[in-house]
């Protein structure tokens, strides 16, 4: 019996099937909620949350909880159930600004960890029915693989983030040097910049003062398209990264980013 | 004869049908093309502008012309046909880097104007499968009248610019003076800001850098919600304007924003 328990935990194809019904349970409520009202309050640290947030993150613990009772569970918005090595890391809506101003670029982001290292990711943007979905090193898009654009050099790159104002101003003024080396930079996107990336629709994106159930589930979806994502220093992104993030369409570009960064100029 | 000509020229059914006509086939084009490459060149500006953009700007300057001959025409890519005093200001892709980075935020607007005065305003929203269109007086959304929110105070604001990058850096610290005592603010949106503001999912966008064609469509759309559009010094948007606008979603926010954004500080 504990052996059976023990083989479903761990079967990769039973977690994925898994991660998409949550997905699934996500895309819904944040349906009913989206354009409903135009109301909303302000959380301790002033970003907007919404009736949704909280009803989708419920959701899919109750949801995690029946069916793996002794993962543990991170989430944006009820925080840390202590469990075993196996951890689900969820945003319910990442981009909650876009979420409240009727802009369909929020997101569900759900990771799940084994040993701290993200073995799945899923980004499921339910305002514009799209996901995608990475497991096994291979990230799915519309239910096909997709790629990165191998993208080699900043002067050629298409470049994203979301806002100045994730940034402090030392770490905004590397990524002005950064970007303004570019091809060209837009602002705004949340998580689906991650996807435009993993889809090679852009090049690199580079953000600060995220969380962790903000990029955890986008590694495996950058990295399953064939890109790189990790802190500024170029270390990999864990529990305890300090939020600052790149996510790269090739490791050569990456490294050129990583660099420019790290510039004292 | 000539009465006749004269008659169906004048008719605001006809000339909105035409418009929403104009839209569908837009549409369509931009459809064809979005995400199908990530190649892009550049213009002389360094802005990036695809195949689809000519495309879209050919196709409705031949409908224009094919049914009212006489009418002027001003696009983004291709000049200014002088006409009578009824004129057609295109954009056939507004937002073109969120077009060339698979982002579905782009638009194409479409003006028309009867003595330089905006007279009917079209938003569409290709990829989103999103329409604000306004004439007469009145924004219609999926076939319904839409509103603004009402609201009335920069602190209660829900506030949009497209990118820092559009301002000169004077301008940028108006702005900043002005954001920051809104609830919140977001980047990144071109035209759809405007659809989202008329829908009464934001209550603020200040942008600056724009030409005839990024705004003319987006008055009747946004004043027909029961918005306020104009430049920064309060003056109705004309083909002359200096390209800085504001766009509100009460006559009582406009006047605090022109206040907040001509305070020298």
């Amino acid at each position: 019996m504990q052996c059976e328990v023990l083989f479903v935990m761990s079967d990769p194809v039973a977690i994925f099937t898994f991660a998409d019904a949550l997905a699934d349970l996500a895309r819904d409520i944040a349906r009913e909620h989206f354009r409903s009202t135009t109301a909303f309050e302000l959380k301790a640290d002033a970003s907007p949350v919404t009736v949704a947030d909280r009803a989708i993150e419920l959701a899919m613990r109750v949801a995690i909880q029946e069916r793996f009772p002794g993962h543990g569970i991170l989430g944006e918005e009820m925080g840390r159930l202590v469990g075993d090595d196996q951890l689900w890391v969820l945003d319910p809506i990442d981009g909650t600004k876009a979420f409240i101003t009727g802009m369909p670029l929020f997101g569900t982001l759900i990771a799940y960890l084994e040993e701290e290292v993200p073995r799945l990711g899923v980004i499921e943007m339910p305002a514009l029915g799209e996901r995608w979905s990475a497991s096994l090193g291979v990230t799915a898009f519309a239910g096909n693989p997709c790629r990165t654009s191998g993208c080699l050099s900043i002067d050629e790159a298409r470049v994203y983030t979301s806002s100045p104002d994730v940034f402090a101003a030392a770490d905004w003024q590397r990524y002005e040097r950064l970007s303004k080396r570019a091809a060209m930079r837009r602002f705004g996107g949340d998580c689906y910049m991650y996807g435009l990336l993993a889809s090679g629709h852009c090049d690199l994106v580079v953000e600060a003062a995220l969380m962790p159930y903000d990029y955890m589930a986008l590694v495996p979806v950058v990295e399953g398209a064939g890109g790189l994502m990790t802190d500024w220093d170029g270390r990999p992104l864990g529990l305890g990264s300090d939020g600052r993030v790149v996510a790269s369409a090739s490791a050569a570009l990456h490294d050129r980013a990583l660099k420019a960064l790290a510039e004292n100029s």
